[in-house]
């Protein structure tokens, strides 16, 4: 398989009126519980081996980096859905202190110092294979309530995935090739299709191992128009219809410029994040959301090269099921 | 300058019994106030370059990756000084509420959530420009009232390092070279010459725009023997009179296991932290503490190998004066 | 004076047009910098006295209490507005964790345990003598930045007034008597004539050492019709020129059933809550926001009688400039 | 019954080798399970009624007013234990951000906010209905797992508690009756007898619908001493043979100036506070700890008044299994 090469998977048919057999058909045929063993903390991250880290590595060319980050502030996307609110950062000690107040340093020392109080999945950041459950049933098969009780994630916390996810990056900008000003509008279903048509045009594959990321779009709409609806609301993201493709491909990770990587509203009418519900816990697959992948992909647009070096190491909080990340893209 | 070479700076000397005119002569002596601009926000970190980066994606020869950061968990080295806790993490949905709960998802859908409390500096981090001053200045000459007041810092913010921390990491595991059983003691001050040994011994040089790893052992002494003192109290550490080394070398940054990076007591008999009150308000100079270099260090010690390609990008919250970060060095 | 008289001072007549001028002469007036000695960290509720405390507990005549606090919710007013938001509760252990996790209890023992996340005025609220200055001034004619640094209110924190706020409440109801359904619109001023008008309907005086709580109606419409701009946006409450009538009465303190007190938009243009700018640092009052008044205003129209014992006891943080309180009427 | 008269029960007694029968025979013996109704959610508060409460106010004799709270402050006697840590306060804006920063008000008008972060058990605090369990049971025979999720509380809520704890506080100073120089020695069990003696000292009684505070002096001896393992470690306390005396008497209410009521070792070998799973689900008893009993007792002392009118309103977080309280008594 080439660098260019598209895997010729189709999108998986699904009976949008009911959503129920959907879901057990889908997690059914794609699942991968028992593929790397019984006590396996990674998923699809075990994808990513040292070949792959070898062969990304000769994707930096120009020595150029980009961050895939969002910054962490108050003023973000959160409206607090399920207590999720946006990053709070209070100061400690300031210049103000040092200078005017009394901090108690002696020959000039000053300081500042702060802290942050946030969700782990406030901005831009990494599901973790104990984020979303199926029926009480986690990652690998395991009892949802054994995995994460009021102590965490006991057995797949955020922290088992401190030191792999480095690897290739490829950027699918959906929302150029596809959409209107760069944009996809709301509501619109990435299909296999549109997956392949945007590699096409730009000449870049996706192979076994691969981190993708899927530019949609909104995220510039979103910095341009205000947050309004982002988190939670109507969003153009991959349809139910693309689980057998992220199965197959054998990629490693799949993060959007999205609150919730997938199409919103979901395409089953009594839904909730029903991908979300075969990808993390039947797959294994690591969902980024959130990522703002706007400056990679101008630079993308202009040099034609959609592969980079990539380096996404979650903030590793002993027992999250998720977590902030500051991916670096490498070209 | 070839990779294995050198700097041949030698420690800078200074009087023991008058802090506030060595802390000033250094001051005077390596500023970097200016050198690159009068809006600069990068400090040191300008000296990484894309040559830097490109040569240093040539480093990754096996594709291993290997985590440098601690855990970030309530069972961590804070002793609440200056009100640094550690991390507190709270669930907001776990696998008992989805299982035996009512989450009120349809379809089987079951989920967990989380949030996290923690001061900027609590674990493995950076330290922003913007953390420590000099007689009320900030990093190049700015007004610490004017950097840093208590919306955060306006200026260097820790977002300002998103992108570009990503580079050639070289370790010097001072502690093996060093010390007994891989250890220093603490109270132990490191100086130039004592990198130069540590160097030579590993058969690495040093150059403009590495991030320089010492590992001192301390973390691993915690590790085996609880935290106690580990936060604020003696360890081992730069001395002081590595401050023109640290400037003539050019290094884009350095890091350390310990909590303060350099000698512990101080060397000054009333001074508090005086090579940070040079470096990072007169040099720029990026500084990491409690970085875990430990699974590094003991594949550094069997492959011979102590270069690195490393990713170590700050989470990027916005005016922070330090972040946590999970530095990802491939061998 | 007898329990049902009123004070006859008349409002304050101010220049809309020039904010500046009429502050600065308000503040003048009615300043009672030294009254109390130059140490002094209490303010009005100096006022408050073993008597008033003595003939305040006869007003106990049925034995039933009413709590003046709204819930310390997700689902609250705050809109993050200078960071603050509403109250994130979370649980640390659950009754889930007790009955299907492992809390490693014995003989049956099972717990839960949970945490609070808050700014100190995001819900039923004093605001301290620390929390706003004038022209640099806090309370007393101290110095605001000497007074409250990054440690916190160094001088007039909260938990000065952890014990003396006891003493008789006084409810007007001014959204019953002059409002339409019992509550007053948005940006309507009360006066001091509509206060008297107020207490002469309810047959009740203002005295001494009082904590009057000003009921406007506005936290019933929100109740009913949501949250929408309670936090800061237009509301009914203290015109500016009641201010003369706030010190004149030697009132202990004063609440209301609003976000900000004072009504909004304020009364200058070009103004930010005036009457703050002069009750807090000049006059020393002790003012309560968001109280709920609902229950204890039923209870009054019901009864006729608009006097009670008031304990509204401040959550004691160390240095606070301001603190969640659970005021309890009992009548 | 008189003021003065104290319940004739003596101290319920068990084995000691025998926890497990022990705690079920006393939760068989001492249930109030139903005795409200199966909606109750308010336990013994119910034997508060407008009586207690009116007769409680003509204890108000000179006026003054004590706060039984600790101060929230980051020196507090957490240690992380269950990850309760001790309150952290910061600040959002300060004095200094209004005098030299750029707050960005106008005509002179500054101020400052604060936030906090603490379990809501950290300090002075009543224990909730839903804070422990006897066998997956809570309070009033509800399943745990259905009154306390990752939610909170859904049942049995501290915000129940708003507004009905006011009436008669009892002080029983057993550290100043039985101990030396004011203090009972860590693991002193205190008994039925040990209260009657203590009251009888006092010439005071216990009632039904009493708060009654036992001050054992540990706090004292912490506060001179550091607070050491003042949080969990050994401490008087009341002995698990009071059960009977807690349930027989009808009282409302204890509290302790103590970390955890009862005492410390526990009594039987291998339990973890039994006398909390009695009282709390069974009893449906009003638990409070780390009350500040020290100003309070002095005056007693002195006047040689035990009894006085006690407001203990807990702040009303809504879900919460505790919460911290400013407990104000007025003599």
């Amino acid at each position: 398989m080439n660098s260019s090469s598209f895997p010729s998977s189709s999108s998986f048919s699904f009976d949008s009126a009911d959503p129920g057999s959907s879901i057990a058909a889908a997690a059914a045929a794609f699942s991968n519980w028992g593929r790397w063993g019984a006590d396996d903390v990674l998923g699809t991250v075990n994808f990513i081996d040292a070949e792959v880290r070898r062969s990304a590595a000769s994707l930096v060319r120009r020595g150029v980096s980009f961050s895939l980050s969002m910054r962490f502030q108050n003023d973000g996307p959160q409206k607090g859905w399920r207590r999720r609110t946006n990053p709070v950062h209070t100061m400690l000690d300031t210049g103000l202190d040092a200078v005017y107040g009394d901090q108690g340093f002696p020959h000039g020392f000053g300081g500042a110092d702060d802290m942050v109080v946030m969700p782990l999945q406030c901005a831009t950041q990494w599901d973790g294979l104990g984020h979303i459950f199926d029926h009480g049933k986690a990652w690998n098969g395991r009892d949802a309530h054994r995995v994460v009780t009021g102590e965490g994630d006991l057995v797949t916390g955020i922290e088992k995935l401190a030191s792999p996810v480095v690897g290739r990056g490829v950027l699918l900008d959906v929302g150029r090739v596809l959409g209107s000003d760069g944009e996809l509008p709301d509501g619109f279903a990435i299909t296999v299709e549109h997956l392949a048509e945007t590699a096409a045009a730009h000449g870049v594959g996706v192979r076994r191992g691969d981190i993708v990321c899927v530019r949609t779009g909104q995220l510039a709409r979103a910095r341009r128009e205000g947050w309004g609806d982002y988190a939670g609301g109507p969003a153009p993201g991959l349809s139910f219809g693309t689980a057998g493709w992220l199965h197959s491909t054998q990629i490693a990770a799949i993060a959007t410029d999205t609150w919730g990587f997938e199409v919103r509203p979901n395409e089953f009418e009594g839904a909730f994040q029903p991908l979300h519900q075969v990808v993390i816990p039947h797959i294994g697959l690591l969902i980024g959301e959130m990522w703002d992948l706007d400056a990679l992909a101008a630079d993308c647009a202009s040099d034609g090269v959609y592969e980079f070096f990539l380096t996404a190491a979650p903030l590793p909080v002993t027992g999250a099921v998720g977590a902030p990340v500051n991916p670096i893209a490498v070209k």
